[in-house]
């Protein structure tokens, strides 16, 4: 993501932090520096760090067991609201999901116990009651908050609300009864319901960090809706369909120019550079602009495409495309009817399908490849 | 806008209000009613009507001297925050802008001295000493507090911060001097600069509304230098360089599922529908998708089309085409050679244009509508 830098990795997982974590350390030091002073603001400062290593490894408890699962794991990042770990694929089976799911709060209970016991062998466990206004910075204050943060973060995440940890939970065990697009839709408005009450309640007791969860909370219900969605309605439709037909090629000695000259001109936006019939690379409008602006204009195509391209058969359906598109980090796809070349799907096209197949009628015959190009009057 | 309604057509220019406009009248309703009851709030409620009754004098005040110069007024919007007089077209002469800017808060100044009579006879006036605390709701406390509220609206919009009003003026005079490049990009410097000023002072002082309104002055400097940049670079390219060549026409009697068929399978997403080689039509992505949503995929491209074809010579300036296509409300208009048709430019290609004009270099002949098409292999 962009705005993060690296602080640690583990098991071979990035553990990224967002620019604007600054801001939660902020707020930990400004919480405690009111009563004591700068040694309030480091004590303050340490304990949000501290909570946010109990968070990355609530994340890294996800991302190990959806690796076991066979999911790739691009990084975990860490933001001032909590911690996400990419996921690129999705499991195989709802028990899979439901694993996955229930690692990270596990992570936070097996903290919780472990915190319980180091603070009952320190004799600090009567001081939990007291926890709070009057409690100076220490190590007892320390360890019996990190106590009682593990706590809450498996409760709150064990909350049934999608897109939470237990909303997860909640749509794999749905699943395996009904199906994961019935399951989706039945936990992500489940998980509304929730977020809204939620907001109320954080309206009324004030809790504005709570209530800007609850929306994020409501708006991730939303996405997993249509992600699901999506899903559903790409996964049944080969990469045949879609690419694009007509599409303008460059060869490897034209000059970027030539391919921002034909972006200009044509609806076209990325191009296959084409060496005896094959493409041996891609170009996009992206990588056009960015040439042109760091003033390489006439330099080859050659020396500027991405030289990966990555090739998907054509019965293969856009929803396996889109996983592949992620997996890969790639905006383009080359389509193919076994050894021989179609053309491209990109990003866009992707989002256009989505927008077009829920309405078009099912291809005319029977091959996705085998399809004629629309019948078409040229100006 | 989207979500707004008309509350008034005055000089034969609309009056429309944002769904959102009802949170200011609450707002004040709010404010009076914590001590002076439910009196107190519809007291607070009519103080917000009429204030923006003053708003939407200010904006009419803009309108008329705008139309006194050849601009269209779409319509004035009241939003939370203020209104808007939303003009089409721009200032022949800076002589005109600057006029134009002026009139907005001298109808304040206007009002605001008609306001100072009315308390003076009244015997008001004293009253405007402990205007405030303490003072419930009266026609003296209302007439008073319009008269401070005139004055504020006309000092505040006078600041000389792009794009309030005194920054418009401002830009007016600079433009007179060094042109309208550098008077743009000197004034939206200095509104930036007093804009991170009040945000500074508003943080302080705890202003949260005012923190708002700086930041949208400071978005709305930038806003107004990339609108200039735009016309500086669309202003030096003719409608022939950007127009789409290599197009697929539809026929009237094609189905609205053949346009879907050609935007999921090609890069195009725009069509001209011809006959006898002449369009006399034009169909976009969102008339498709519109359609295909109302289950219209099998009606005939005939009967949704957009039949006004707006036209436009190749050689008129990007600039102007796109000032035509706001002045129409037209998404899509058609380059003609003389009578010869030549291709579609949308607003996406406008956008595209922008991005890659900067970089490209002039076009290698004469007259823009003969340019030969860029040689192209075609998959």
């Amino acid at each position: 993501m962009k705005w993060s830098f690296k602080v640690a990795r583990i098991a071979g997982i990035d553990v990224n932090v967002h620019a604007t974590f600054g801001l939660i350390v902020a707020v930990g030091a400004l919480e405690w520096s009111g009563r004591h002073g700068a040694q309030g603001a480091l004590f303050g400062a340490a304990l949000m760090l501290a909570l946010f290593a109990c968070v990355a490894l609530h994340e890294l408890g996800h991302s190990l067991v959806a690796r076991r699962f066979g999911l790739t794991v691009r990084e975990i990042l860490l933001l001032p609201i909590g911690g996400v770990a990419m996921l690129v694929g999705r499991p195989e089976r709802p028990l899979h999901e439901l694993l996955i799911a229930l690692a990270g709060p596990a992570v936070n209970v097996a903290l919780a116990a472990a915190l319980l016991l180091v603070n009952g062998v320190l004799g600090f466990l009567p001081g939990l009651t007291e926890l709070g206004a009057a409690s100076g910075p220490s190590l007892q204050t320390a360890l019996l908050w990190l106590l009682g943060a593990n706590m809450a973060l498996a409760v709150f995440n064990m909350i049934p609300a999608l897109p939470l940890d237990g909303g997860r939970v909640l749509r794999a065990g749905l699943s395996m009864a009904v199906g994961p697009a019935r399951a989706t839709s039945a936990a992500a408005a489940i998980g509304q319901v929730i977020a809204v009450a939620l907001f109320a309640f954080a309206l009324i007791s004030g809790h504005l960090v709570l209530a800007f969860i609850s929306l994020l909370v409501f708006l991730g219900a939303s996405q997993e809706r249509a992600t699901e969605r999506a899903r559903t309605i790409l996964g049944d439709v080969p990469a045949g369909r879609a690419y694009n037909r007509r599409a303008i090629a460059l060869s490897p000695c034209d000059r970027v120019n030539d391919a921002a000259e034909h972006i200009l001109t044509t609806y076209q936006t990325d191009f296959a550079v084409m060496l005896e019939g094959e493409p041996i690379g891609v170009l996009t409008r992206a990588d056009v602009i960015r040439a042109l602006a760091e003033g390489a204009g006439s330099a080859y195509v050659a020396g500027l495409m991405r030289r990966e391209v990555v090739r998907v058969g054509a019965d293969r359906s856009l929803d396996e495309v889109a996983r592949l598109m992620s997996e890969k980090s790639t905006p383009v796809v080359a389509v193919y009817d076994g050894e021989r070349y179609l053309g491209l799907i990109s990003h866009e096209d992707m989002a256009e399908a989505l927008t077009l197949l829920q309405f078009l009628p099912a291809p005319r015959q029977g091959g996705a490849a085998s399809q004629a190009a629309p019948r078409a009057q040229w100006t």
